[in-house]
């Protein structure tokens, strides 16, 4: 199912005031784009209930498969992601046994190791499994937050925590596998030229050429510095039913267009593929 | 007027595929936060013509007074920024006597400076100056494609171009005097602690206790590595009047956190403001 929409919220005032750079967002993005699937929309909002609350609301009103959040699990005042779904979603929070659970053996876990004073569990705490109705605790493997997934309609909402580590470890234990089904054989692939000589507005009309004859493949020059100093990354990628024809889509298409680059004088030499 | 609200769309299909960090939202955000104002919400979508329309008219609901577009007003037939809010906004495209002068006396300054071999207005470039009816260009400085303005109804719409040195150079130059204006003599003042000693959940009701004394600063605690190896770091911030309120409104919260955070056993160390 290679049509599978996949929305990311991303939660947390440090990314509107610009104190942290959203390198969740792009993690995600690539690791679902390598599973052979597609980020359709990014939104990032504040940690206010009102905000979190309508972003999910309108986001369902989009009906995309999966709504993947980040931030907002952890103990303090304004995590506050599982309420913002609760309302969006119009459902109860209630204490979920299991993931309380969970947080309790790390708690004891952490005071076994000598790690942390107290293994009590605080109002601060218990707080983290508070999970609105019908949700499921993931297991998180280096953090205590749990993961969240609720089915809502015919949405899965999957909710991550927005330390890094433990967004990537919940991920490619719990989701990955399960966006891998869904994906399938079907395999993204790119690589990028460099061009000097050039600049983006020439090139342009040979981009619309090529990939006129060549549907299936994407191009999308980036220009690094400034236009007249022609230095022109073109970006190829194409997903595709199988490793082998995305390749072989992929170096078709780059051929033709470093013919056509040449031809009118351009120069033409490979970038390393970035993936 | 501290109550102006502002939305960033960011357009480009490499930020949805992971390839590209978003770091023109930071910049923005980072830059509108310090100059008094608040960014509401960052919507990332693709180049896709109908999701720009989308994601334009949803926003447009919303009523913000600013929104600010980044990307896609190149000449390749993937920049569609103006197509969208020209759709978005029930405009034609047509060509702006300006917007092309302004592109014209670009190519022949490059090919008087022998940085480019034609000066000659194509048709890929001529498009950067198509612009919805009742746009104005506003000058780049350091690159080709305008960025350009539009007033619809009460709200502000701005496009930005998407290669981050234009964009800069766009926003110091023509957006941010605007947005200084609007935000007067207000002031952002942030600062940040570092702890050692103590857990997250552990701080969590020192930080509400000192929230609920001090309602206009904001305190945001960002756990750096595991919640068990305790470095944690406070994050205090507020928009004030003036700099000197501003200042002085953290420093007490900082202090009194501080000492909390001292009787219960942690180590408090000061971190240099990142802004």
């Amino acid at each position: 199912m290679t049509n599978t929409v996949i929305e990311l919220i991303c939660i947390g005032n440090e990314l509107l005031i610009g104190k942290t750079l959203n390198t969740n967002a792009q993690w995600l993005a690539k690791r679902i784009t390598t599973l052979g699937l597609k980020v359709h929309r990014i939104t990032i909002i504040s940690d206010n209930i009102e905000e979190i609350a309508k972003a999910i609301q309108e986001t369902i009103q989009r009906n995309p498969h999966f709504i993947i959040t980040t931030g907002g699990l952890g103990p303090t005042f304004d995590d506050k992601t599982l309420e913002g779904i609760a309302k969006a979603t119009k459902r109860k929070l209630t204490t979920h046994n299991q993931a309380l659970k969970m947080i309790e053996a790390k708690y004891h876990q952490y005071a076994e190791e000598g790690r942390m004073e107290r293994a009590e569990l605080t109002p601060h705490r218990i707080k983290m499994a508070k999970l609105p109705e019908k949700a499921k605790p993931i297991f998180n493997p280096v953090g205590t937050a749990p993961g969240v997934t609720i089915k809502h309609d015919d949405i899965t909402v999957i909710a991550l925590p927005g330390i890094p580590s433990e967004l990537k470890a919940i991920f490619d234990e719990s989701v990955a596998p399960l966006l891998k089904e869904i994906a399938g054989e079907v395999t993204f692939f790119e690589t990028s030229l460099g061009i000097t000589g050039m600049g983006e507005s020439a090139i342009a009309p040979l981009i619309d050429r090529v990939m006129h004859d060549n549907p299936y493949v994407y191009i999308k020059s980036h220009p690094r510095g400034e236009e007249t100093i022609p230095h022109i990354e073109l970006h190829f990628s194409t997903t595709a039913e199988n490793t082998g024809l995305a390749k072989k889509r992929v170096s078709k298409t780059l051929l033709q267009l470093s013919e056509l680059i040449q031809e009118k004088g351009g120069k033409v030499k490979p970038i390393k593929a970035k993936f």
